[in-house]
């Protein structure tokens, strides 16, 4: 190949606990995906952890020998200049949003969730904007990265990147290799062996093929519901008999949507116990960075399997690695739609197998649509929709319609103070909500 | 015209209270719907109440001096033989079974309602196969023949019928028309100069357009949001925010899916009260049947308004002489979608607003489709089409898929055993259901 | 009714020949359609034809006595001042333009006519950008007022202003009544006992249904292929064995590319014979003005009706009545495809059956698509599609796209130096194409 | 992988002068497609070239010590019992057939070719009835197989197969290839460096995307029209215009549309020079099978590439292999469409880039679709599936109309008598259109 010159990648939100992974990936796989200039950024506010985070990430890379220098910086601008791939990994507001996002809800007797129901639609309020931002400062000072975006509601914050900046973006979440990863260690199979198809959005999938060298595994492995589960999603199981005439396996997320009753009272359980899982997060963390300090450390340390995002680094190189090799691997992705659902907008972000070509991934047709899953997609995606147009221009009446159509929220009167009571509280992080009236 | 023989229709649960007003409408518009042959069909435990209807039915005509003949009967196939038109107005299972749709489902904490959601999926249950029955006879005695069909769920029983028999089938509902009748008493003009832009399912229904001579008066309905009700929902305000948001007049059914929490206590409340629905309708019926009974009697009865199929005899005549007639006016039907909504099948049954031809209604593009409204409409026509399918085969795990995927179920753990209690109550109506077992 | 205001109507192109057609079909149609400011407008080249015409009209409606004011002007943004409904029947480059369209092709051994093929093609490519200047004045100068264009090629110029222009417009032929007035003379019955079907684009056109009360009458016309004809194309019979199983009547404009040869044949003898339609045309259009200026003509003469475009004045004032009284009845119009025929873009302008209601023409779904046809109606689309982005953008390469994929070209290597011979010719009306050049 | 068993491969047509390549490629291959079971199968009144082919085969496979067992045959269910791979390479009809295909269009002033136009048509009339023949036996014998379908016209056989069998079929041309193996010799890369994106039918494709390492080649190529040929097309230089306003690179075969006239007097010409195209191929043929008897030679000669079906060999070898490895490669191949054009029927046979998985090929979504091409590709496919419908049913009507509709054929006129006789002339091989008569 032509190209002889080291990468450049700029991580943004490069103070998060999560980096090790990342660097570790970029250090594993450092032979058919050569990063030499890697740029870690953090807003001001999270310079004292950029600082913890980088120095390990300096200590690991020097472990290595491997040709790649570490930057870390708040100045984002200066770190897009010129970068072949971004990856953002941010959150607007930091955990004591995301405590809000998860309690605010659970008073007015719903689901109180980081990305699901009405406390994700917080989370893409805050978020969109910022993410729009970094595309801009992209579209000026590196048009041809590839934008590989991990934040969170991954599905809208992406559909809002590819609708509204001329940036190439792909959404990534480390849920289906989670699933590639659950029946490896089922199977005792590489992943190349495993064939599995997605269908759905982010957070909201369903697998609807299982094979292990061509040979279907899927009856089998509804028989037997156990199913796998996420750190950050209470374990909860399946109804057998639901899951058999399902036909297809539902990502644990969709335990908001199907259990509904069960999980809303088990969020009330627990926050009652041991705070929301923000909370719980904010412990582990703590704790994190307090390992990372250690001068002597300069690897992953274990601990971080613990924090509810495994796999995510392991997805982001992949990823990048494909992109950059022309590797036309199958990857399941967040991208344009593009006629594969076809009961959805050509537009709209989905979470689908794809075919990842150096011009990016190709989305592939799917083999098998349940029916069933129909129209909890097209529920979700209007609410995904007006939330993003909301986010997008401030309008709170979209965000209204957006809580009043989302199959979580069971009354208009409810929805309409807990949003007051949302965006109050949210205020400093919504400028497009709040700029009008200070006028 | 050519045709000068007068007409026969058939009138399937021709025993119902409703049955004076289609009379009336018979007689008013004989010039323009020349129905000769009347006949009045029951099923056997409805004799009684049969040969009362039909009584004042033939007073009714006499006191007309129109040449029409009024036949009673319980033997379905002999009055089908040659019919032109054929209307359906039954309940299985009568109002007793009503009354177990009503309640079952509020013992799971969830919405029941004759119609809408659990409920109205065992009513589909119970009523597909009959209908079908039906459709099956008059492909054989009447192939030419429409069906009207008011049987409810009316938009999912037109939808099996038009999917599953060869007939000519139109589903009708009195809502749309009651739209229409509240537009001209706010704005006294007569309905011709109305013009209402309906788009969604059978009791799922957005007015988008309201216009008078042409003028839009959307916006000042939206912003006056009493809106209109109807008998058998209860009366509930709209939150003003949200309706002037939505930018469109949703049916009063939509208070299930938008309000549901304040819905589902009122239920709790007013069936502690006064019973539920199907006991108040039980009373009124009874009084209305001794009202019936009076000889003296030749024409429909005041009381009957309270009822709350208002306008159902005024919307099946109508349609029936647009059929007759080839008017090609606008009415709101229950037709197949052929792509009018282009995320559902072709095959959907929705409710739009048609061009009625001789040939039947032909459905017009909507002009405006309100984007958050087609999440909620897809859902509903997932679940919808499980039942359908449920109700076709017997298959219980499809009946589970529908309720699971039904946006006012709230639990697929409560699902499961509600289904099975709805089933086991309903056994006598569920010969498909039960037939296997019993082997 | 609110309006009590009589209604202003422009005609562009008001001095031609067709004008009386117009005058009289106001004159009769006044009760339902209240004309009282009537405004003949025509380019300065016109103005001694507008005056023969204009005087002509003046006497129709003085014999009348009904209160229309004639007014005769070249300033068309005076006249277009709070219009009601403008007509548009004008010819970019009069009929010697024409001329060079019929011929040019033939010498390149293709058919050369009006509106279909090459010939068409330059139509469009003068017509287009004229008729995008009516609509912008109409933008600024009577916002509201209706569009009916009657200039062809009728699809593609409505086509154009649909969708460069925010003005309302509906495309109208004379062919589809022509199809109505032959189907009344063989049934002897009136307009409205018929029902026929029609499907495609202007010019391009099948009828897939005809039905007199209801009855289909499709398979003896079929069988009696004499079919219906034009003045404008050649009489040819029709293959017999072809027409059964085409199932479908096809429009004579269909002869072009059915019977290619025969038709290429044809023109080729009769322009040798006669000279081109256009020249024979334009003998028609001289006597016809002298019999115009005669002082005590009061009428529309006879005459006019061989002149080609029969119905076109009844065309157009049964759509200016029905959009002005909401009439909602059915009529063949030029409209945007808005998903009817699903294989064509949304935005393309087809010629289907409507219902036209006071906010415009609701195009209806086809009953019958004939899978025959559906890759001609795209290929032809294609190419007109290709020839309008020719005519906004005045690009070369996509006029030589727009040839080189018409059906009709056999040719790539021929069709450019005849199109290069044509846009030579046509020069002084292609400012869009020369204006560069000429920098 | 768990399969240890050796492969079974049924060539039907194994007479074929083409086999000496499959051989070849089949030895090379041995490690990645371990075929242990060569099947050649021909009719009876093939036997003697099989005779001749299979030895030259045995001879290669002796030559290359691997243990795989060649078998000759004239029973081809022996042959079918428990395949896994069959490939159809057979010419119903034998070359006469073909100069028949190749000459009566000609008499009448049409293009006449052995796969495009009304030559295509008759090749495909005989075909499709023997194809579906083997795909009932495969549904018995060896239900689990896939058919690698080359026999032409490859896009309405395979469509035909799809659509009538319940097999698993993937049709396949040399045309693709051809296009990697000329970029791979112009830019002296190997061939998984290239990326190029194919779009339209079988002999129908456009060319819209050529990326060596990611970079784009489309404009050079486009500048420097001499492009690619083959050996069974006349070699006619591309308009230069025309490629590059055009955008993409059209296969030869659209020649026949884009210059129909200089290609219709070419053959005119070059068939009363040297005889059609079938009788040059005849007397290559005649001397290849005079090499094949050499009982000395025991490798592919030279002089088979002289033949036109270069590199078939390594399109079917690289599709048999991807399959049995689940590869996951992309390949262009002719399947089902699937939405990915979205104006042709789902079930229509389109030819694109697909992944090949060991579930078959998933055809990938075109990032560019010319919006120049749809038309003709839409015209062609119009006249595929009529012509596709008429092998099925023998209805001479449905013939009539695929000519009728094709964009080579001139006239209806004329396109009966020339349908008349072919069918005449090909009555052996078209049990289906003359069973009926015989009776």
């Amino acid at each position: 190949m032509a190209e002889t010159k080291g990468l450049k990648v700029v991580v943004i939100g490069g103070g998060s606990s999560y980096t090790p992974e990342l660097i570790e990936g970029f250090i594993m796989h450092h032979d058919r995906f050569p990063v030499t200039d890697l740029w870690l950024v953090d807003i001001p506010e999270g310079e004292h952890k950029l600082r913890i985070v980088g120095q390990l990430a300096q200590r690991m890379v020097e472990k290595s020998q491997l040709p790649i220098t570490v930057r870390l910086t708040t100045n984002r601008r200066e770190a897009l200049v010129g970068a072949d791939f971004v990856t953002t990994q941010l959150r607007v507001g930091l955990l004591e949003a995301r405590i809000r996002d998860e309690t605010i809800p659970l008073r007015y007797g719903m689901i109180g969730q980081e990305t699901t129901g009405p406390g994700g639609m917080m989370k893409a309020l805050r978020t969109i904007p910022v993410l729009l931002d970094i595309a801009k400062d992209m579209e000026e000072l590196c048009p041809d990265a590839w934008m590989l975006n991990f934040t969170n509601p991954a599905g809208m914050v992406t559909e809002a990147i590819l609708n509204h900046s001329n940036i190439r973006a792909v959404g990534i979440c480390n849920s289906p290799i989670g699933v590639y990863k659950w029946l490896t260690s089922l199977y005792e199979v590489p992943m190349e062996r495993i064939y599995a198809e997605f269908v759905g959005l982010n957070h909201l999938h369903w697998v609807t093929q299982v094979r292990i060298d061509g040979e279907s595994k899927l009856e089998e492995l509804l028989a037997n519901r156990d199913g796998y589960s996420a750190k950050n999603v209470p374990q909860y199981e399946w109804n057998a008999s639901f899951i058999r005439s399902l036909g297809a396996i539902p990502t644990y997320y969709l335990k908001y949507f199907y259990l509904t009753e069960e999980m809303l009272a088990d969020q009330i359980e627990s926050s009652a116990r041991e705070g929301t899982r923000a909370e719980v997060v904010k412990r582990l963390e703590d704790e994190l960075f307090e390992l990372y300090k250690d001068p002597e450390l300069a690897e992953k340390p274990k601990q971080l399997e613990k924090r509810g995002g495994a796999y995510y680094s392991e997805a982001a190189v992949n990823l990048m690695t494909s992109l950059y090799n022309d590797t036309r691997d199958i990857q399941t992705l967040n991208v344009r739609n593009q006629g594969i659902l076809d009961f959805l907008p050509a537009d709209a972000c989905i979470e689908v197998n794809c075919v990842v070509t150096k011009q990016g991934p190709i989305p592939l047709p799917v083999s098998v649509m349940p029916e069933a899953a129909k129209g909890l997609i097209h529920a979700v995606k209007t609410y995904e929709r007006l939330a993003i147009a909301a986010a997008v221009s401030g309008d709170r009446g979209l965000a209204l319609q957006a809580l009043a159509h989302h199959p979580l929220v069971t009354s208009v009167n409810k929805a309409e103070p807990m949003l007051d009571e949302m965006l109050e509280q949210n205020k400093a992080f919504l400028p497009r909500f709040f700029a009008a009236q200070t006028v």
